[in-house]
């Protein structure tokens, strides 16, 4: 059978866009993988690991190629996009993965227009890990991808980009840009704030000469896990998607009023109650123990 | 060789006090085990798992035992206290397993006055699983315990209490309670109010008729599974050690106004810079991947 892409290339080749490259081999879905990235080291990993077959080491050795996978930083995007537009042949499918849709997308229309049709994507998985050494084929496996229409987005361009991640074993869902970013600022963006926050505040608490840090347990862990993440890539996002960040944050900071001023009322009840409500929403979020 | 307990009474034999009765008999410091609790259902698994030899229905029935750990929420420590204290002989040593000490070691010190000797220590172990049938035989294994001195501890209690946890295999360490209540205010109790308040917000979030919670990846999961906890638990914490958890809110708050205010200023290098600085941090906490 013809897979769905005979040559595609993907611009960074780390978590992401490595297990793209790995699951979308695996179930058949393209021909030849061309890898471009910043780092040697990184595209060494990712041709040893056979995530890809080939690395172009510059925007003018990816050649003709039917779609490109833009798997790096929000903010390199436009950029990306710009370095490569002379050396591709018309038609190419132009594609992301970033967190933030509207602004990427508005950008990368503007970089591609008169080249080919632009299509934002968001697959909904990764990890505070990065780079090709990170990348598993399993990765998208049952997550949500969300892919974004503006009112000049190409519907068959549409379908392949579907077609690509629905193969790679996602759930697929179109939505507008605007939408998605408001959704992602609420259950991603600014609680990675929230997470480097909390690690900045209690990684700086000293009491008599101890450091807070070293006191802390496994729920300090796991709620900072995501202050692990690349610094770029957030600096990136929250400065691709600000205004929804800020509105995002001042809901959470609403909420954390709402439980402090229980607790300084000393409102016990009240106080368990909100509790409550926020571990039955918890509940809905799975992976939990039965308790 | 005698066991440093010949009977031990343990109130409220959950997580805690569970695991507490399943690796203190393994480590052979204790002869007989009593377990007292509200819950038959959780005391009926408690004695099926041979956590405890034998289920005492009301505090009458403890009867002569060495020590009593309290491993009820802290909120329920002096009650619990009062309620046996007409029941002990005297001589019997009282400590408690509570995340706030100094508030909850002041209560204990005065409802056990003229009974025996108070130890206030707190086992920095545990998770948002509750009841006997989370306890596991290896939960304190390498955490720490803090055990408080006051003006008035008695220097054996302390060394009994010190062998205690020591046996179950962590390192202990002794301090003052307000400095226990005030590093764990920045590492535990703090970052507990700000999950909850992470869940309440992105879980009341809609946009365009959609859920934002059904967006939700591995990153807000991990970010909120303290928020999974037993909210009466957390309660009692917030309401018993409120000036620290509100300092250490307001330190967050603080860190979480200086990203915001980057983020506001369209500042990426700053805003890196900062994320850096707390990701370096999170980095000191162990458990991550090597990136």
């Amino acid at each position: 059978m013809k897979p769905l892409f005979a040559r595609l290339a993907i611009v960074g080749v780390g978590l992401i866009g490595g297990s793209l490259a790995a699951a979308a081999r695996a179930a058949g879905l393209v021909g030849e993988v061309v890898g471009l990235g910043r780092s040697e080291a990184n595209l060494r990993v990712a041709r040893e690991r056979g995530l890809i077959d080939r690395v172009a080491r510059e925007p003018a050795a990816v050649g003709a190629v039917d779609a490109i996978v833009l798997a790096v930083p929000v903010g390199a995007c436009r950029q990306v996009a710009e370095a490569l537009r002379p050396h591709v042949p018309a038609g190419t499918l132009l594609t992301d993965v970033g967190s933030v849709k509207a602004s990427v997308v508005r950008a990368l229309e503007e970089a591609w227009a008169g080249v080919g049709p632009v299509v934002g994507a968001h697959p909904i998985a990764g990890s505070e890990e990065s780079g090709a050494g990170a990348a598993r084929v399993d990765l998208f496996r049952d997550h949500r991808c969300i892919i974004t229409r503006t009112p000049t987005t190409d519907r068959s361009a549409i379908e392949r980009v579907r077609a690509l991640w629905e193969g790679v074993g996602m759930q697929v869902e179109e939505m507008a840009p605007d939408d998605h970013d408001a959704i992602l600022a609420r259950v991603s963006h600014a609680p990675h704030l929230v997470a480097y926050a909390l690690m900045a505040a209690a990684g700086g608490a000293h009491v008599a000469g101890r450091s807070a840090l070293d006191y802390a347990g496994s729920g300090l862990r796991d709620t900072t896990r995501i202050a692990a993440s690349r610094p770029e890539v957030w600096r990136d996002i929250a400065l691709a998607n600000t205004p929804a960040v800020r509105a995002a944050l001042a809901e959470f900071r609403a909420a954390l009023d709402t439980l402090e001023g229980l607790v300084a009322a000393g409102d016990g009840p009240r106080l368990e109650s909100a509790l409550a409500s926020a571990r039955a929403l918890r509940q809905r979020l799975g992976g939990d123990p039965e308790t």
